[in-house]
C-alpha cells in the first residue's frame, strides 16, 4: 500500500472541499448567520490543518499506483470528506448530535438525500446552500473534479484511470477519449452545462434564485434534499415538470451527451441501456397512472404526479410531490422495483443502473440456453459488441454483495424495533442513494428515529452504494492492508 | 425435442402418483367418507385414462435424452402431477375451487405448506393424508423416485442423471456411488429409515398414530401441511422437540448420511456447508432467544419456541408453534434472512441452500482478492477441492434469476392490494417452499385473500423454487421448443 500517495490524494481532496465551502460561508455573511458563519470559519481552519499535516507528513511519494490504491483512496476520501464537511452543521449548533451530521451530509455526498431532519425551513441559508451543494459535488464525484483539474505530470499511468473507475458508477466506464484526464474534464463540462440550463428553466417558472440554484444542485447530484418542508410539492405545476425531465436527464449515461455533442446520433439512438431505462420509466408512469385512475383530481394532475415520482426514485433522487407511501400497494411495488433498477450507469443516480440488470438478464439467458444447447459457444453482446467475462463476473459478484449487504443491514437495523417495511425500505433507500422509503421513513417522515448504532450501519450502506460497494468493502478486507 | 420419451416418462411418473393415491382411498374407505372415496376413485380412473393415452401415443421411442429432455421432463411432470393430484380435493367439494386445489397440492408437492385453507380438522382423513403425503413425495423428487426403482435397460447413459440433477436441490448433485441409479436408490432408503425413526419417536410421545404418519410426512418433505389448525402447538413440548430435531435433519445434505453410513466420519465433519448451515441455525437460536428474553414466560419455553421457529423456517419447513408474526421486529428479520438462506443443498429443503450461499460468498472474496492482486490466479475451494468455474457461473446465474422472479412476482401481486410486507413474504415463502409469510400470509392466516390471477403466479413460483427455475423457466423460452 502506497500510503503516502493515498495521503497527498486526500490532502487535495480535502483542499477541494475547503474551497467549496467558501461560497456556503459566505452566503451565511451575507445572510448575517453568525453562528452559521463562525461554524464555517472553523470548519475550514479544521481542514487547512489537516491539508497541511497530510501534506507534511506525505512527502516524497513513490509513484506506484495500482488499482488498489485507486480503491482505498476512493473509499477513505468519501469517509473523511464526510468527517470533515459535517462540521458546519455541527459546531453551529444546527444538528447537536455528531452522528446526525455525520448522517446527514454522508447522506448529501453520496446523493441519497435521506434526512434526520424533521423539517429544514428554519435553517441557517449558508448551511441549506452547503447541504444542497454536498449533492451537486457528490453526484459527479469529487475525486473525478479533482482529475479534471490538477495537472497528471509524473504520476504513474494507471493513477487517473483507477480513480475515475473507482469512483465513477455502473460497471466499466468507457474511455470518451483517449487520455482519462480529458473524459474527466468532458465529463465535469456536461454536468456543469446541464445544471445551468437547469437553473435557468427552473428561473424561468419564476423560482426564487437560492431556490432554483439549491433545487438544481439536489436535481443534477440526484440527491433529493430540499430546502423546503413539503419537497417540490410546494411549487407550481410547471416547475415540477421542469424537474421531472431535468431529474430523468441526469439519470442518462453521459457518455450519451458526449455522442450527442460530437452529433453521432446513431450512436444513442441504438444504446441499448438507454432504451431500457425509458422502456422502464415510460411502463411504470403508464402502469401507475393506470392503477391510481380516481386517486388524484384530473388525468393531467395524475401523469404529472405519476411521472414525478418514478423520475425521482428510478434515478433516486428522492423529491417528492406527492406523498406517495398512500399510493394502492401496486404502485407501491413499482416505486421499490425501481429503487432496485435504478438510473443509467455513468449518469449521477444510484441503483443497480439499467446497465448492470441488463447484463445480469442477458448473462442469465445465456446460461439457459448453454444447458439447452451445450455444444455451442454463447456470447453476451451489448449494443453489438461482445461484453467481457470479466465485466459478467464482475457484475454478477456485485450484485451477490449487494444482496448480503442488504441483508446484513436488514438483520441489524431490525433491532430498532420498527417495522419490516420501514426496515426493509430504508436499508433500500440509503443503499440505493435514494432517500425517501415506505412507512416509518416515508416521504413524510425523516430517519432520526433510528438509533445511533442503525444510523452508523445506513452511512455505510450509502457509502457503499455511491461508491458500488468495492471502495468500502476493500477497507474491511484483511489483505488491503497486510501485503505489500 | 424427444417429445415420445418424455410422453412415456410423463405415463410412469402418473402411474406413481396413482399407486401413491391408493392408501389415501382405503383410508377415506375406512373412515366412511364416501364423497372422499368417490372423488379418489374418480381421480384414479382419470389418471388411468391419461396413463394409457400417453404409453399408447409414445411407443417406439428413440433413446436421445440430453440436458434439455430432463429438464422438460421435470417440469411438465410437476406441472401434470399437480394437475391431476388435485383432483380428490376438488371433486370431493372439499375445496370447490380448482385453482385453490391446484395451490394446495402445488403447496404440497413443492413442500411448501402453503394453504388456502382456514381450517383443516373438518377435512376428510383420506385427504388429509394425501395432502400430507403429497409433501413426502415431493421432498425428495417424485422422479428420483421413480429412477429408484424401474429398471434402467435401454436407455441413454446420461438419462438418469439428467433427471436426478434437474430435480434435486443444490448447485450440484454429487454422485454417490459410480450409478447415478443406485444413487436415487440410497437416496431414498435414507429417506424411508429416517421418516420411519421419526414416526417412532412421535409415538413414543403418545401421538396417535394418522397424526404421527401426517405430520413425519410433513416433516420428512420439510412440507409444513399440519392435520391441526394450530398446527403444532397443541402437542406437548416433548413432541414439538421431535419436530425440531427431525426438521433440522432433513435439512441436512442427504450425502452425509451416506458418508456416515460408511464411516467416513472425518468428511462429514469437515463438510463446510454443514458447518455454515449448523452455524446459521445456532447462532439464530441465540439472537432470538436473547431478543425474545421475557416474551414468554421462562427461558426454556423461549429456547424450544425459538428453536422451532428457526428450525420450520430455515428447513423451509412452515410448521409453527406461535405466531412469530407476534415477535420483535429483530427476530423477524432473522427469520425473513433465514427464509432467503435455506438448508442445505441435496436435503428436501427449499431456499437459495446454505452450498450456494457459501459459493456466492467465496466467489465474491475472490472478486475482491482479483481487484488487489490482479495478476494472481484466484481459485475458489469447497471442502479443498477446487471449484469448476461453470459450477460458479451457474450459482450467479441462479442468484440473478433468483432476483428476477422475486421481482416481477412481488409486483403482480401487489395488484391484490394487500400490504408491502404481506406481498414480499408471500412471494419468499412461496419461492422458497416455505409457506407462512407475515402480515397478511402470516402463521395464522393463509392464502385464500389473493386473486385467482395472484394464486397463479404464486404457483408458478413454488414450482421454479422447489425445481430451482431452470426447468421451469426453460419450459417458457422459446429456443426449447424450436431447435430439433
Amino acid at each position: 500500500m502506497n500510503y503516502k500517495m493515498v495521503g497527498r490524494f486526500l490532502a487535495q481532496i480535502l483542499t477541494v472541499e475547503g474551497v467549496f465551502m467558501i461560497p456556503a460561508a459566505v452566503i451565511s455573511f451575507v445572510n448575517g448567520e453568525i453562528h452559521a458563519l463562525q461554524a464555517f470559519l472553523w470548519s475550514l481552519f479544521a481542514i487547512c490543518a489537516v491539508v497541511i499535516l497530510l501534506f507534511l507528513a506525505c512527502r516524497d511519494t513513490k509513484t506506484r499506483f495500482y488499482a488498489k490504491e485507486g480503491l482505498v483512496c476512493v473509499g477513505i476520501s468519501w469517509i473523511v470528506l464526510g468527517l470533515l464537511g459535517c462540521l458546519p452543521f455541527f459546531l453551529s449548533g444546527e444538528i447537536p448530535n455528531f452522528l446526525d451530521a455525520l448522517f446527514e451530509i454522508v447522506s448529501g455526498f453520496t446523493t441519497t438525500g435521506a434526512s434526520i431532519l424533521p423539517e429544514v425551513e428554519s435553517m441557517a441559508k449558508g448551511l441549506l446552500y452547503w447541504r444542497s451543494f454536498s449533492h451537486w459535488l457528490g453526484g459527479m464525484g469529487v475525486l473525478v473534479f479533482l482529475l479534471a483539474i490538477i495537472p497528471a505530470g509524473g504520476r504513474g499511468s494507471g493513477y487517473t484511470m483507477h480513480i475515475l473507475r473507482a469512483e465513477s458508477p455502473g460497471p466499466n466506464v468507457g474511455k470518451l477519449v483517449p487520455k482519462m484526464k480529458d473524459t474527466a474534464k468532458i465529463l465535469y463540462l456536461i454536468y456543469v452545462l446541464l445544471t445551468v440550463l437547469n437553473i435557468v428553466f427552473l428561473l424561468i417558472g419564476k423560482m426564487p434564485v437560492f431556490d432554483a440554484v439549491c433545487t438544481a444542485f439536489g436535481t443534477a447530484g440526484t440527491g433529493g434534499f430540499g430546502i423546503r418542508n413539503d419537497s417540490i410539492a410546494g411549487y407550481s405545476p410547471y416547475l415540477q415538470n421542469v424537474c421531472t425531465v431535468f431529474m430523468l436527464l441526469f439519470g442518462v449515461n453521459f457518455s450519451c451527451y458526449y455522442l450527442l455533442l460530437m452529433r453521432n446520433l446513431k450512436s444513442v439512438f441504438h444504446d441499448e441501456e438507454l432504451r431500457m431505462y425509458l422502456g422502464v420509466v415510460l411502463g411504470s408512469i403508464a402502469l401507475i397512472v393506470w392503477n391510481l385512475r380516481g386517486f388524484y383530481g384530473s388525468l393531467g394532475e395524475t401523469i404529472r404526479h405519476a411521472a414525478f415520482q418514478v423520475a425521482s426514485i428510478v434515478t433516486t433522487t428522492g423529491f417528492a410531490t406527492t406523498d406517495f407511501d398512500l399510493w394502492p400497494s401496486f404502485s407501491k411495488a413499482i416505486l421499490l422495483s425501481l429503487m432496485v433498477i435504478g438510473a443509467c450507469a455513468g449518469s449521477t443516480g444510484g441503483g443497480l443502473k439499467c446497465g448492470r440488470a441488463l447484463l445480469l438478464l442477458k448473462s442469465l439467458r445465456r446460461n439457459i440456453r448453454k444447458v439447452l444447447h451445450p455444444q455451442k459457444v454463447q456470447i453476451v453482446r451489448n449494443n453489438g459488441q461482445m461484453v467481457d467475462e470479466k465485466v459478467l463476473e464482475n457484475t454478477n459478484a456485485y450484485l451477490a454483495a449487494y444482496v448480503v449487504i442488504i441483508l446484513v443491514s436488514f438483520i441489524v437495523i431490525s433491532l430498532d424495533g420498527f417495522s419490516i417495511t420501514t426496515n426493509i425500505s430504508a436499508v433500500f433507500a440509503c443503499f440505493n442513494n435514494i432517500g425517501p422509503g415506505f412507512d416509518a421513513v416515508g416521504p413524510t417522515c425523516n430517519f432520526a428515529g433510528y438509533s445511533p448504532f442503525s444510523k452508523l450501519i445506513l452511512i455505510v450502506d450509502m457509502l457503499a452504494g455511491r461508491l458500488e460497494i468495492f471502495p468500502i468493502l476493500i477497507l474491511f478486507s484483511r489483505s488491503t492492508w497486510t501485503h505489500g
